[in-house]
């Protein structure tokens, strides 16, 4: 068979759109949501005076954002730099289109979003028996039992709830979480009328592969309901589980300035994954998020002066 | 209808091993090869004693390391840190079972390689044309026919021959460096002789989609030929990279202890993707290595007191 012949047999390939196909797996659109002047600044012993706060949070509007997590009520005494709360959220609730939400982890917290006439709260409460005994001094069982409750109240008040489960993706602790149990937990916050559920990585375990078996547990029971994952970066992993729940459907995430943040409770589980981090993951993916990282990060390093420390960010410092 | 017959016409679903659908896309089997005492040390102006990179590659050879790339034949005046690659090779050589490799990056490089009665050899070249430009002051057109050149000599003088491609993923630089280029420079390369192919991430830039992008265009013409990636951690995509490029086949990875290394010329490519953090989440795959992450991560510990600073990996510093 001579060259011609065999060429005219070849059939002509399609091109393949690489792109494409890579992107198929993931969403078209997501929201990030930035929790660094709750869970960034709450980590920090160096006071941020309510009017900065303001300005940054007003900065983080400027930039795209329309869920901000901006403050939570738990004891001042515990957390001072959430002592601000009510003036806070006060001096926000005349700014339209913004959910500025509040973090409360009982009863009285849900008590003081209900007189701030907060509209978007969080209730978040511990997968971890140990982890919820350690920081609630309640099981993880009595934890749940308040939790849902704490929902309902918030429900009946008129907030849009999200209900948050902490260390969905284990502790740390020689206990084992199951995903089953992550998934009951998820189905009975639901029941309870939460709008918006989290799983969050409070110890910074999550591995692309735990992330997919919390998720394909949790997603049946979550219906239509947006699920958030709210992820640390503590053994480098953050942005590949960014990856594997959006392959799993997800599209709202969790992300501090800078990668600021941790738990106060949990040595190591350090940073949140960096905002500017992640929506170069996204922009790099082609996928839409309508935020502005040049601003976004000018923000970054405004506060990495203010606090006078390096964050663990990667890009903050290389965007103007 | 009552539940008795309802529940009698619904099949019983078979359960969903969510583990093992999630890690088919991957290999079972992970090459690591560890390229600190070449690409970590060079980046450090302390001098490493020969005697000391001895005992850490000795440590890493206990570790389980079959690959470790040990040295670069370099202008000792450009790279101190490399004067002493002919002496550290020497001692090597009675090591059995294991490649101890060395970079060169031009003619001079391979003469000393043949000199050395070097195994494994790295010939590398950039696919950049300002990067090549302003490193070795020949145009990429120059660069490859002389890598190619190098990949021949190295062959007639019966070295394992791994060919590499920098700036596989761009360079930082105005100029476009399509996946097409690194597929036809990979095609001369494997054409000439080479035994394995390095893809290098050598700017930090590549992404997953892009990383995606460039193996679907070189693994083509790789055929059966290993294809290793050398992936930075610049922007906290580093294991999310390794996660795509794993999904397109590839099993070879360049890592360094503690994500030491860089690239001297190029500002802000930051540390190469840390042994312990890819090791860790290979482990969480339930992908194979043969590795001890607990024996590597004591070196990094002890070179991070040798050099006295920290390095950008999050696990050493925790594993025992």
């Amino acid at each position: 068979m001579d060259m011609e012949t065999s060429s005219q047999l070849v059939k002509p390939v399609p091109a393949v759109n690489t792109r494409e196909v890579f992107c198929r797996a993931f969403p078209k659109h997501v929201t990030l949501i930035e929790v660094g002047p709750r869970d960034g600044f709450q980590f920090e012993e160096k006071i941020v005076l309510t009017a900065l706060k303001l300005e940054i949070i007003m900065r983080l509007v400027e930039a795209g954002f329309k869920h901000i997590q901006v403050a939570s009520f738990v004891h001042p005494g515990k957390v001072p730099q959430m002592a601000d709360a009510e003036i806070l959220l006060s001096a926000l609730s005349g700014i339209p289109g913004i959910a500025f939400s509040a973090l409360v982890l009982n009863m009285a917290g849900v008590e003081r979003a209900i007189s701030s006439k907060l509209a978007h709260i969080e209730v978040s409460i511990s997968a971890s028996n140990r982890h919820s005994l350690n920081n609630t001094g309640m099981s993880a069982d009595a934890a749940l039992k308040m939790g849902l409750k704490m929902v309902a109240l918030s429900k009946e008040h008129g907030m849009h709830v999200r209900a948050g489960i902490q260390c969905a993706f284990g502790s740390g602790y020689d206990e084992v979480i199951s995903e089953d149990r992550i998934a009951a937990m998820a189905k009975d916050l639901v029941t309870a009328g939460a709008d918006m559920l989290c799983l969050a990585d409070t110890t910074g375990m999550a591995t692309p592969l735990t992330v997919h078996q919390v998720l394909c547990s949790v997603r049946p029971v979550a219906g239509n309901l947006p699920i958030i994952m709210h992820l640390h970066d503590t053994r480098g992993l953050g942005l590949a589980n960014v990856m594997a729940a959006m392959s799993c459907g997800v599209s709202h995430f969790d992300t501090a300035l800078a990668g600021m943040g941790g738990c106060p409770f949990i040595q190591g589980a350090a940073g949140n994954i960096a905002t500017e981090d992640t929506l170069y993951l996204l922009s790099s993916l082609h996928i839409e998020t309508g935020l502005n990282l040049s601003k976004i990060a000018a923000c970054s390093r405004d506060l990495e002066v203010f606090f006078g420390k390096c964050f663990p960010g990667k890009l903050y410092r290389h965007c103007d």
